[in-house]
């Protein structure tokens, strides 16, 4: 649209206030809302064939095309009036029965009342925001941690505080001081399995020890667990929310939510929380005010395909395949390029974090990943405070092993370039 | 889940606060949030066979079942990928196309680049809301107007003005009374072609006023569309964005919406913002938050079915069934319950906006009318301040005319019952 034309304030206006723009009259939350990170690396990439180690997507050749198409089929030839219609708010019944037995597998013990089926996990997260997050509350998340949900956090004008991160989880020390501020903290925002970007796996033993302290100090623990079914090896984890049990109180301090994307299909957006009864009732008056409903379509799909069985059969070969591409990036890294970068083998889901050299900035790696045709996130964005500028996150789970062996290659390309420029800057 | 048991304030908390829940935490936004009247009047009924005159429901019969099946088709044969996999967050490219050919068709030359597919134009308010509104903010909206509307801006804890609606639109010397206000109003909301409730068509010559008014204040024009093709006769309505041309400066103030709902389908939540590509990168910040974007799924068959073109043969079909119905319910209301209520003909859209005679509350005959099963919605929920407790909206789209004929003679008896009611209650 053209630019805006001088106007002359009516009266009644303040004198000297000037013509104004739409952009002037932006809410106070959007002030540093910043877009994506992956979407500004992608416009620098130099060539057509990049490799993306950057957004955590499914392998498409994952997606269990015959099954859906049959669900699809099924939906068109059964469903298709109430596919097409308006629906409840708090999801389709039938759906949010065949999530409460896809949790029962996951050992959670959840009413059907208090599941409400959401557009994707991080509707999920927007709808928590906006039932119980005030300007300057605090949310403690994990350090670093998914950001997407620093994003929608921060559009609440909440105050986000990491805690540490080590190799079995969240730094109780750490978490427990957090808890004790005043004022207190609403939220804890957990990803306890195979978490973003870590990887890393809580011990049962800290999930007991956060319900635990959960209870105590009274901080609701928001528990995201969209990729506890992709481990490569090993017995299932244990949500902390099917753990609540064993903790007094605890049980009514946990929300938890989970979505299909990284096991069925993320194009759905079909996600769903499970929540305690006076916090549904709540989740669901802001539902209703933001989209209405999830789409009768893709609920009525994910439902037929839940209840075909076929997810039961897939999920062994997604975690095969998400085993072996990680096992190629593992492999690749020391052999391509050594010494580039430090990193835990993940035991599951679809990310490798890693740190570079001391010296080697993550931002400025990847631009010139970007222009040797290879993305990855810098680490910078995932954390709430006290960013490691060396950290950066590969996902392996969208880039076939070849790729990816193809992908590291350029990285180590991007890292030579990198330090040709760096020496250049350095001599003169 | 389980009561909360006490739980022992930890150190450091302060006296006397004593044990809390959940619902102790809720954000501010939330106090007083209400769920949906339609929802509680289902409860009250005392049959199975109920006829609502409640929710603005597309009729069924009137889906494009072959049409949609088609599509569908062509997204598993074609499309099944990208269909699951994570899409941009402003939509679909294609689709956004498609959309954009449409506005053409209703007078609107937009640029693609400033349209975003939403979750349903309720999303669209939702995002407007969240990207503009700060609490305490002023919106102006229509009295009475759409009641989502009115609670979405509610949870931004705007500060809500109604305007009065005349049988042309809105009140325009209310309305410049309400932009002259200090603080500065943010926004109009107007829906302005079959408005939800009243049914009303503002007239050219108070569209180009409501633009002027807003270019000359720097008040943002939010135009809901989602009914324009819905007229029972005539010519077609101009969008308010379609005459902007004409008035300096409104183009920058003023912003579009619609929806597939009432046209297509509502159960695939396809809506979309045309904006001001200023506004357009916030919203895409705070959609990426709220949902990273809509069902590529849904986005998918909707553009299928766009691209089909039998949208164009359809739409005469759902207009003419639209204006039996309408005409349905206005020959039973005076042939089974004359001097029950007084209206203007709608000349398209899905509802009847209606008032009741001196003294009976459209509240209290609602539940007697559930009681008969029929289902209407009071009026007061539709108004922002000064409700009229006698209005009260019909909508005649999603029962047949057998059905509104019957409805309507339970309506009749509500009424009847209502009464004898309130003579017992007075005599006593």
């Amino acid at each position: 649209m053209r630019t805006l034309p001088a106007i002359k304030r009516p009266k009644g206006m303040p004198e000297g206030s000037g013509s104004i723009e739409i952009t002037d009259m932006l809410a106070a939350r959007m002030q540093g809302a910043l877009g994506s990170t992956i979407r500004e690396l992608t416009k620098l990439a130099g060539r057509g064939d990049v490799i993306s180690f950057a957004g955590g997507l499914p392998a498409p050749d994952l997606f269990d095309r015959e099954g859906i198409r049959a669900a699809t089929q099924e939906v068109l030839d059964e469903h298709l009036t109430s596919a097409l219609q308006y629906g409840p708010t708090e999801g389709l019944g039938g759906l949010r029965v065949a999530v409460t037995e896809l949790m029962l597998g996951r050992g959670l013990r959840v009413g059907t009342e208090q599941v409400i089926v959401t557009s994707g996990a991080q509707q999920g997260l927007d709808l928590l925001g906006k039932v119980l997050l005030d300007p300057g509350d605090t949310v403690i998340v994990e350090s670093p941690t998914y950001l997407a949900a620093l994003q929608t956090f921060r559009l609440y004008q909440a105050r986000l505080v990491g805690v540490p991160v080590e190799a079995d989880g969240l730094d109780l020390a750490a978490l427990e001081a957090s808890f004790q501020a005043m004022p207190r903290p609403k939220l804890l925002y957990t990803v306890p399995s195979f978490g973003n970007p870590t990887g890393v796996m809580m011990s049962v033993a800290k999930r007991l020890e956060v319900l635990r302290l959960a209870a105590r100090y009274q901080v609701l623990v928001v528990e995201d667990d969209p990729y506890s079914e992709l481990r490569f090896s090993g017995a299932a984890p244990t949500p902390l929310l099917a753990l609540a049990d064993q903790v007094d109180g605890a049980a009514n301090w946990t929300v938890y939510l989970s979505s299909l994307s990284k096991i069925v299909s993320p194009g759905l957006r079909v996600g769903w929380l499970a929540l305690p009864k006076a916090l549904h009732a709540k989740v669901t008056i802001a539902k209703q005010s933001v989209d209405l409903h999830t789409s009768s379509f893709t609920q009525a799909l994910a439902l037929a395909y839940l209840r075909s069985g076929r997810l039961v059969e897939r999920i062994p070969l997604i975690r095969a395949s998400y085993r072996a591409r990680a096992a190629a990036m593992m492999s690749a890294l020391p052999r391509h390029a050594p010494g580039l970068m430090s990193f835990e083998e993940p035991q599951g889901g679809m990310f490798l974090w890693a740190r570079l050299p001391e010296g080697v900035a993550a931002a400025a790696l990847a631009v010139e990943a970007a222009r040797a045709g290879v993305l990855f996130v810098p680490g910078a964005p995932f954390y709430a405070d006290n960013a490691d500028p060396r950290a950066l996150r590969l996902s392996f789970s969208s880039a076939s092993p070849a790729e990816i062996d193809e992908g590291v290659q350029r990285l180590a390309r991007a890292w030579a370039s990198y330090n040709k420029t760096r020496q250049v800057r350095e001599s003169t």
